[in-house]
């Protein structure tokens, strides 16, 4: 459904030939239209087909993102905001054609209150990138969906990862942001104080708003204190019901996880191979607990029980940097360990996200799915969170092994729904989820059009994205 | 500024007359228009005089709720929805006119999920009584702004209280809402996964929207695990300044204090008058901790040792309930004490909110400004989110009185702001606070006005509220 539904828009082409020239005006160089540049701002590692933009354009200040839309406003040609390009649902693709605004030279560290454990920063700045800033000053910022993306980027699909069970999303994380929205002006959602109850939640609105509703220009974020103590492990299980099952149970009994990743024994198996490990080829969860050195023995003794009552493997954790690092780098690289389980296929990452009492349920159901289908499939997921990953391969050239794997992405979809799920949880619905998120609001979709109407009535900003206008 | 500025606004006598004739067909002897329950629905503790609606509606059910809408959309008739009446800047008054929607009948609870840390209520149940049908589950719900308002009031303010300095606020507490909007559908915001990247957050953007955008009809909530253990102590200051920084160091320590609330002398000597404690009237802390036995008793140790580091008294906790209770009795009663200081006064409760690190400075300064003018005025406060409350008693017959009065307001929001905070941490804007997020948000504020505009065309929903159209 997704793939075969995208289709390129209407082109405004007197607008985009007029922003065109009216761009090289005023940024010169930092203004590109070379079709390998124009092709890099428009695919990444989705599964969705290329829409390139016109031209990318690189502002370096508030100011010309200000210049940016006013030129863009008048014109009637779209902007879409581009952080490091690795969301995954088509979120960069111009199918109107447009501006891609690469957003990289704003990537300063504005501010840094370590007493308030807050920062601001521009939208440019990678999550890694802010973590070696902060290093100095015993605080980090918490939020890491695997890829090196940028803040700006982060804020948009309201992401999350592995360690959001602990510490929260994108969504408890913001404290304010600046955006140049459709009038040409940068306004200011909030301020730094911890909570406000100073009208709409402006904030939340930006967050997620997958760049429709304007481009920001900078993010103020929640810090943390760097833990005392960082421990991890990893055990594997008999099933995944098993492994399922033991987080479920972790998370019911308030134990403080900072990351429980479930990954099945396909995904292992992968990632052996890739990552040049020699785990046990099962249903695995990795698990990493923050803390004072008390807490996260405490923490890791009460999980390990649980594991067990599971029939898993012997719980063996440690606080050694480089082996936790071993493992955490296999975790990341999964999509590419995907990948290699069948190079030149291409890659479908779901994203459902259930109540945390149906994950056993929504992942053993899933599994029967793929056994059925005859699928590669391997699973991955922030399982204390109820959300996981199904990396489905499939051959992108051939029509019916898109039908197919677009018939099984559904059959997920509408399964994590019928359990009060959701189709994402954290990548957003850019071009490829939108009708999944039809079925999943209805009627509250027309909220969503209203918003967008009202706040971008020219619909410049990333047309095309979560819902048809 | 804020008293004087609120007026009647226009009145649709037609519409009104037309609704008034529908409502009693419809509702019979659930809508009332004597002026002793119109009163009662527009005026509690506010010091905002009193505008009546026209009739009170009660509803039974969504449907109904959906029916009251459509009548009122159809003759363009203000709406007010109703909760408790605790809301504090007049949110509840109508100054067009129209019909207050009481929503005490929906006042069930819909779904427990205990396996989830979830429930679904409707939104006339309050806090309390949630509290006591959840009382077997080994759960709670754990915000806490004081009064046993509803629980559809406090989404709709973003209400927090005492204890979201751990559990946060009903921004981070609120998963998902039913509300009936301006087409007199009701619409759906989110399911139950614990995180959704869906589209715009619809959830957070009711939450705080103070019924503008719609009637809410159910309120999807997150759960705690009761505590195993719970203590709480008391300690005195020698001045206000080393009870905030005790405040600032325990929060940027990272110790996780459940309740940490600060009086300050004349509070605590209008406490011990009404409260019958016999407490030292000096700057006070009341500080709560949840946990295991071990954690709770750590916590106390630490926050001790912080507060001896700026003079305390000797810090004595308790787990046992009685002495709790007595003390949090006390604090909740903190309004009714202020009232006590000057019988037949009324009280601007102000709320501002700042960056934890200026704590201490916006408290001081404050009291000196309170001085400095011959203030009657405590101040308690949620020191741990760096939000206080100045409790200030004036003539709301005295023009020179009100006007000494409002111009402390302005000052005080003025030195929040000018520290990056904002001018409510919870009570939120209604009709008291207008000229305020102005001064907050500036531009920002248009965004709310097309949000308002778009979701709400015909402006039935609580109009003259958070921003003049």
């Amino acid at each position: 459904m997704a793939l075969k539904a995208i289709r390129a828009g209407s082109r405004n082409e007197t607008g985009i030939a007029a922003v065109l020239g009216l761009m090289r005006e005023r940024f010169g160089d930092r203004f590109q239209t070379g079709e390998a540049i124009r092709a890099q701002h428009a695919h990444t590692t989705t599964y969705i087909p290329a829409q390139l933009p016109d031209g990318v354009v690189f502002p370096d200040s508030a100011a010309e993102v200000e210049a940016i839309v006013t030129i863009a406003s008048e014109h009637g040609v779209p902007l879409i905001a581009f952080g490091t390009g690795s969301s995954l649902e088509g979120h960069i693709n111009a199918p109107h054609g447009g501006i891609s605004v690469d957003m990289s030279r704003m990537d300063r560290v504005l501010e840094v209150n370590a007493g308030d454990f807050d920062c601001t920063v521009q939208p440019g700045i990678t999550r890694e990138a802010l973590n070696v800033y902060l290093r100095d000053t015993g605080l980090f910022f918490p939020i890491d969906p695997g890829a090196n993306a940028s803040i700006g980027g982060m804020a948009s699909t309201r992401a999350s990862g592995t360690n959001a069970v602990r510490y929260g999303t994108m969504k408890d994380n913001v404290l304010a942001v600046t955006a140049v929205t459709a009038g040409g002006k940068e306004i200011r959602t909030a301020h730094r104080a911890k909570k406000s109850s100073a009208g709409y939640d402006l904030t939340r609105l930006f967050v997620g708003a997958e760049g429709t509703l304007g481009i920001l220009t900078s993010v103020t974020l929640r810090l943390q204190g760097i833990p005392e103590t960082i421990a991890g492990g990893v055990c594997s299980f008999p099933s995944v019901g098993d492994a399922c099952n033991t987080v479920i149970l972790t998370i019911q009994s308030g134990i403080p996880v900072a990351r429980i990743e479930l990954l099945d024994a396909l995904q292992m198996q992968a990632s052996n191979a890739y990552s040049g490990l020699s785990l046990p080829e099962a249903p695995t969860l990795f698990v990493e607990f923050h803390g004072s050195a008390e807490s996260v023995a405490l923490q890791s003794k009460q999980f390990g029980e649980i594991a067990a009552e599971f029939g898993s493997s012997e719980f063996r954790w440690t606080a050694n940097t480089e082996e936790r690092n071993t493992l955490w780098k296999a975790r990341h690289n999964a999509y590419w360990a995907q990948k290699n389980l069948r190079p030149g296929l291409a890659i479908i990452s779901t994203d459902v996200c259930v109540p945390i009492s149906r994950l056993a349920d929504c992942v053993e159901a899933t599994h029967e799915d793929i056994a059925a289908h005859g699928l590669v499939a391997p699973i991955v997921g922030h399982a204390g969170d109820g959300n996981f990953h199904v990396g489905l391969l499939f051959d992108d050239k051939d029509a019916a092994d898109i039908t197919k794997a677009e018939a099984f992405v559904a059959r997920l979809n509408g399964r994590a729904l019928a359990m009060d799920g959701t189709c994402t949880g954290e990548h957003g619905i850019g071009q490829g989820k939108m009708p999944f998120l039809e079925a999943e609001l209805g009627d509250a979709l027309d909220l969503m059009r209203q918003v967008k109407h009202a706040l971008d009535p020219g619909n410049i900003f990333n047309p095309g994205k979560i819902f048809a206008m």
